[in-house]
């Protein structure tokens, strides 16, 4: 992408209602613009950052077996008085009248919803298990949203919702889940820790919540140090071995861990002193196991192996990608701006030709944008008639990973500047040398 | 996909409600579920229809030279008291009240919005043209929702936006709209006529539908036909040559073609008889330029070169992914089902293993999943213990556009059947032939 075409819209001076630091630098970068109170409107560099969550999102929920669908926003109120949580969502839930005055909602989750459609097809335990989840915007009516897209109104949540005969199975749904949400906070760059959560509104009886840590997180966490060293299950990882599974799940839930809510003094005092780790956390995922709450009132039962029907067993599990995104600039910036981990980084490699017009400069910067998107590079190239500085200041603030710098002094020798934004190292090498370096593992 | 593993709920009756051969196809198909009059949850395989009809739309639109971004599904009503359509757009429009009694609604197109994002960043001529669009479901309070997702309530729309300096510049982005759509239309298999249109309550004074011809249209139109055997602008077209560009243009509008609305039946008549054709036609896209009647209002001003601030002429320009799919079937299928073009289709093949348990049919169909899957196909692979009818007709009705099918009797000479669900040609070739057949052009 040339910037000259793109729509980037930096600013320079700090917004003063960002209270936070991602909130600050989503709006700097030309990510986010509010349009209302906890709504947002994502420019083409936030899209592109939420479309690369959302993707490894999806390949992590893929891989365990679930399976996309895509459930509208606006939902019956009828639905929501089957499971009796019309009256009992109190006003978070964004009610609306349509012109025949039926009342209706935007989707806060889904739980009634999908139990509808399950019910409306599913009649034998023969189609089970089975684990359907969409990604699509949800509406909830905080009193206060605040802190941009960590805590908005609407936001783009995944959520997945299990079926399964009995709670044995829904147990191993929940374990392919919990090894998933594992796998997608690791490619997400984040450590993540697990901890034993109260279930809330959703319900049930066992219910987990990934955390990150970060010193302007929500809510105080205590857990072992060791979580964070621990090795996250490999891709090739089978979903459907039970016992293993199993072992992976207790694995990490074996030594402590919990947020305040769920804190329980007397057993962090059993963990030994220099394994002791408080510190601020951020919830980025949550899974919940609730057997019947739905199934039953709604009547989504199937046929078991005895021919006696029955209520099945589910759960629901989110993540919030737009949140997520605040998450990650939160554990990864610097005093210049972002720091994006490769995986999810708007573009691969700012290419900045530091002199425009200089016939030099702009044959090596257009013959590295050539080769480097042939080769399947994301690349953004600053081919602006703008000062080295601005370009700079720019690069650093919107934290692509690498930046190719091409300036007529080194170019005079041959060679351009790699410069990895994480580190701040720079290293002069050929053009030749650089394609071959930023395309190795494409 | 193994089916067994899958969320493909096939109806064997013919819902009653439909009216429409695409509503009755989709529904029985398992691709939509109706959740509430005119608002429809997307089954899996739906949603990957859904998917690749709008990664075509969005390719043509980056090609073009359009920047994607993501506005949000709920606005302000204050936004439109500034154009001065609040009051204006009628019940169509699904009104809302948040908890602090402010005054939303479920955006039913974005004119406003992306004029408020425009005229808070972009201050001067340098930075046009700019075209902007997004990809996002909308709502329109329809009295009638009916013909399924064809006329739905909640519906997907890739809504663009150009601002330009001037009038010249403007037509110039109406241009590069048009043939974006024209390949469009094209990549999805679709004939689509550009016909002169009814500006509505977008407004301006230039304006095209896109209409393909199919007997259940909505409304009559009226075409000289050598518009279906028109050459499609190419890949490589370029879309800042404005005079090539104003040429294909003024070919592709300098035949009769009219909807009824703006039917001339005098210039109707001008046409050669061989060559007048009057059918039904589907709506499935829609461009305006309607240069300050927002941006006036508003105050989205640039700088022009003679440094005096004016007002940019804008354009929009919409096409309906969800009613698009629905529209593609009216013009492919048949008794059996659906015909799905290639460029569409869930599954680029559906392999049926003929009698599920015989050790060679269970060898050839995983070896033809594993290798065809590597080879980059999707591939629908039918491993359930059903009888072969029944996965004839699943197939069939689903409309994957190849089927190979796998069974004891041509397999014990080496063979399987590949069958084209357009034409029903088979053919009888040999497992590896198959396999490079099949992914010849991947």
């Amino acid at each position: 992408m040339r910037l000259s075409r793109y729509f980037l819209p930096i600013l320079r001076e700090t917004p003063k209602e960002a209270e936070i630091v991602s909130h600050r630098l989503m709006l700097r970068a030309g990510m986010i613009r509010q349009e209302a109170a906890g709504i947002y409107a994502w420019l083409p560099l936030g899209l592109r950052v939420l479309n690369k969550v959302s993707a490894i999102v999806r390949e992590e929920q893929n891989r365990s077996g679930a399976i996309e669908l895509l459930m509208p926003t606006i939902q019956s109120a009828d639905l929501w008085r089957e499971s009796g949580r019309y009256d009992a969502y109190g006003k978070e839930m964004l009610r609306i009248q349509d012109r025949h005055e039926r009342e209706m909602l935007f989707g806060p989750t889904n739980e009634e919803m999908i139990t509808e459609i399950f019910r409306g097809y599913v009649r034998s335990y023969k189609d089970l298990p089975l684990n359907l989840y969409h990604i699509q915007w949800k509406f909830r009516d905080e009193m206060r949203p605040r802190f941009g897209v960590m805590r908005s109104r609407e936001f783009l949540m995944k959520d997945a919702y299990s079926f399964d005969l009995d709670q044995a199975g829904a147990v191993h749904s929940y374990n392919k889940m919990f090894v998933a949400y594992l796998r997608t906070f690791a490619r997400l760059g984040l450590k993540a820790i697990p901890m034993r959560a109260d279930t809330g509104p959703i319900g049930g009886n066992l219910s987990h919540e990934f955390i990150i840590l970060a010193s302007t997180g929500e809510s105080e966490v205590f857990c072992h140090s060791d979580y964070l060293d621990y090795e996250i299950p490999p891709a090739d990882t089978d979903f459907d071995d039970v016992s293993s599974l199993q072992g992976t799940v207790d694995k990490w839930t074996s030594l402590y861990a919990a947020t305040s809510e769920m804190h329980d003094t007397a057993a962090f005092d059993g963990v030994p002193d220099d394994k002791k780790m408080s510190a601020r956390g951020i919830e980025v995922g949550h899974i919940f196991y609730f057997g019947t709450k739905y199934s039953e009132p709604m009547g989504a039962k199937v046929m078991g192996p005895d021919g006696q029907e029955r209520p099945v067993h589910m759960g629901s599990y989110g993540i919030g990608p737009s949140r997520l995104i605040a998450a990650i600039i939160e554990a990864s910036h610097d005093e210049n701006g972002i720091i994006w981990p490769e995986s999810v980084a708007p573009f691969d490699v700012a290419l900045l030709n530091l002199k425009v017009g200089d016939a030099g400069t702009d044959a090596a910067s257009e013959r590295l944008y050539r080769e480097l998107s042939a080769a399947g590079c994301d690349v953004l190239y600053d081919d602006r008639d703008e000062r080295p500085g601005g370009k700079f200041a720019t690069a650093d603030l919107i934290g692509v990973p690498w930046q190719v710098l091409i300036g007529p002094k080194s170019l005079a020798e041959g060679k351009v500047e790699l410069k990895n934004r994480a580190t701040g190292a720079r290293e002069l090498l050929s053009v030749d040398g650089v394609v071959s370096r930023l395309t190795a593992h494409k």
